[in-house]
């Protein structure tokens, strides 16, 4: 009974964030992997490695015991550790461990390789949107991006139209003299490079006619960057206010969150979200 | 009578979406036209062209016959083939199968000639507008469009003067001495480069002076940039719930599309949309 | 009294839009000044100067001899002449046509200085507004700015106060090493190069920390560009549908337009508007 | 008595805003600070420095005679003084006149290092916000931008995370070959030039690949930029219209303004804001 308690206990703080432990936990965790995917960042640098490789490799090696004995810790207070284990987070989360220990197997080679996971770790701090104040901002953005998925998508669909047409006229125009549009695929590049308003320069149209199809495509740019910015503030204007209130809680059966706060069972999985006190005792 | 109905059917699968075969006929036609325009771009690079000539050109042939036979298709269950073949649709189709046919007797000549003609079939993928739940949302976008047209065009009419004044003083001030401003073409040029906050960089201002009024350029450009946007940002408001319902019928007199649900005869030609199943039979 | 209403009928046409033969007359002049702006851009460059010189100069003569009797016509036509003469658009067409006289006595000098004088005959294009569904356009969009211009001024003033300072900041960083920012002007320039997202490229940051630093710049910037906007986009709903209907009648005494439909006598000087068809007769 | 009223004079006319003679005070002040950070600016460029290097010098010690000046009355008038040197203007007021003096003892040596300090004086032309149009305006963009903060810090954050990954991509795919990516960190520099849309062109992708992901980048930084737009336009619509009268009035006891038109008492410490004419006669 008393190591059930414990469970329920270490559920709530590494899970859950209504409690102050818990956000403390959410807090050293944010850091640490902000640590570790800066190390993971600077050991990509030649000269640090150079410099600081043991270093890095003693506090890869300590990030990853930490995030071991977490994972173990949310598998063993996750009632179903499998649903826990193959849901979204519980991936990431595994996937922020494994590429070290591997290592140990694949020494000096695809050390390279690994990098891209162990950035996706980065993943993980998405859980600091349980604390508090950011839950509902961040609910309210997501909703209004997935109601103006339709228009953005329509939208971005007519840019891909429009510059695979404009990098086409482009090579015709400049295509035998400039190295730049020598074919259609490095055109369009261009007329994405020049449409969004990026502008690298690394290819720019020679010819006066070609500057004066440039001077066309940028004002077009210019004037349907409109669009999308229309698109979300209508949709935010129309999901305000329109947003209820969620706490942190997970589901100790399917590992998932988002519930209401007056809400006793999972939504997802029909689970008792808080055992009551006095059954425990 | 049977021959009648078969027309029917087939007018039904390659023109309108609302049945499931034609939704599929649709999705099919789509990644044809898109892997017809992604051999067409390839195609365009020199060293594709070298290791892979021969396999595009099977490949060109193998979308022509296809896109043939759907052209021949389409004429042949249209009641009124002309009207169709001149319609924008019946044009860009006829433009698809085209230029591969005149190249056999234009062999080796004008090829590259013809890469914009074949890019343009590209265009026939607006077709996938009909597609369900697009169909509303593009609406709604292109009637925010037109409603803010008058607007937009009076703003790019003012961006035009500003940019010929802005590159009539840069070419006074760096003329002489920068390559990049020999010209009051090139110089306004430039200050479109600016304005729009592309900033290619191929052509910058190097005296003091120079620097401060594309500074002051900028400036301007990050501010109005509030104006287009602005404008469509209004229109969508107000365009927001006026959408009605509309299907993907296309008339078989005319080839026309954009009927509301419940219409019976074509809003175009008053040719009948659905003749009654009583009568064919 | 027939030349009276020969005067009468003149100021008609070349004021006004209301009437047909105003509006061809309107079309045709809008064409003429946009053919002699092309002129001047074309000629500035030293290569079609070469091959066509003498047909520039041609032209030039042709458009000042019909912006001349234009002028002359204006003076004519309107009672107070010295009010026009006087006014924004009596200078701007004074403009138009100076230079070209000028470049007589002045031969082979200056005739570089004069071609900013001649792009500004460009402003006299703005007549085109008067050019019925654009008026109330152009006026609903100069109402939104006008009033989003002190907020705008806020805006400005604390981007000028930013820039200064990361300038100021990026000097001391990577002054001494890196030559595009050798002085805290330039360094301001790049900085505003930077925040308006144009980024030609011509100064970049070489240090790891001078990176670090532009790369919060650009995230600023990026961000901060939603403020003009969302200031602009807020205006112009409160201004909407506050605009009043205006026709295009020009007061023949003092030569000022914007008149109410209605309006008898000008707003400005109180001289009538339409001396009734009665009296004229 | 006759020397407290004067005091009270002072203070009314370098404090506040709302006399005529406070109005020009805080004008001829404003001037002399743009003047004197103008002059700081132009002494970084090393050919002024030469040429004007005493000019400079002689200009810089009149300006901060005047403002030390200016500082002392502002010690002077308040009636609790160290309440006004600790407060966030008193520091900008005594970092705008120490450097120099600091000079004196520390010649030849960190003049640069000065350098900022120096224009950090910029800040206090912020004071200009008390005058009269600017204050309600001011108010409302900042009220705009605190409501929106947290949905912003959402969006950064999010952006953030975006960046890192698509950074680590790049260094996987071009990090290799392409000196630009040589690390994660620089690879992250890069995504962020390319997501804002800047562009500086200084690193650009060379394989196909990385082409094909830049283009994706630049298009999701394209549509994004609207999400910032969204959030800001959306609060200055709620915040719109809550703003309420302020005067220009500064507390004597602790400095601090803001305070409505119609308070008595400051409401920070609770001082009288206008002790009565008769008291004082």
């Amino acid at each position: 009974m008393a190591q059930r308690r414990t469970r329920d206990r270490i559920h709530e703080i590494i899970f859950e964030a209504d409690t102050p432990t818990g956000k403390y936990f959410d807090i050293i965790l944010l850091v640490l992997i902000v640590l570790s995917v800066l190390t993971v960042m600077l050991e990509s640098s030649e000269q640090w490695q150079r410099d600081y490789g043991r270093t890095f490799l003693i506090l890869e090696w300590i990030f990853t015991i930490i995030f071991t004995i977490e994972y173990v810790l949310r598998l063993w207070t996750t009632i179903k550790p499998w649903k826990y284990a193959l849901s979204f987070y519980g991936i990431i989360d595994l996937m922020a461990i494994l590429p070290t220990y591997l290592t140990i197997f694949l020494s000096g080679f695809g050390a390279q390789a690994f990098v891209i996971i162990r950035v996706i770790r980065l993943l993980r701090v998405f859980r600091i949107f349980k604390l508090g104040k950011f839950l509902g901002e961040g609910d309210q953005l997501k909703m209004a991006l997935i109601a103006s998925r339709n228009k953005i998508t329509v939208f971005l669909f007519a840019v891909t139209l429009l510059v695979i047409i404009i990098g086409a006229v482009m090579y015709l125009i400049e295509g035998g003299t400039n190295e730049g549009f020598s074919s259609i695929p490095r055109a369009v590049y261009w007329a994405i490079v020049t449409l969004t308003t990026v502008g690298y320069g690394d290819i720019t149209p020679k010819t006066n006619i070609g500057q004066f199809l440039s001077a066309l495509v940028m004002i077009i740019g210019y004037a349907i960057i409109a669009v999308p910015t229309g698109i979300v503030t209508n949709e935010m204007l129309n999901t305000k206010a329109k947003g209820h209130q969620k706490n942190t809680q997970a589901c100790r059966y399917c590992s998932r969150d988002g519930h209401d706060d007056d809400a006793e069972h999972c939504k997802y999985c029909g689970g008792l979200l808080n055992e009551p006190e006095e059954i425990d005792s």
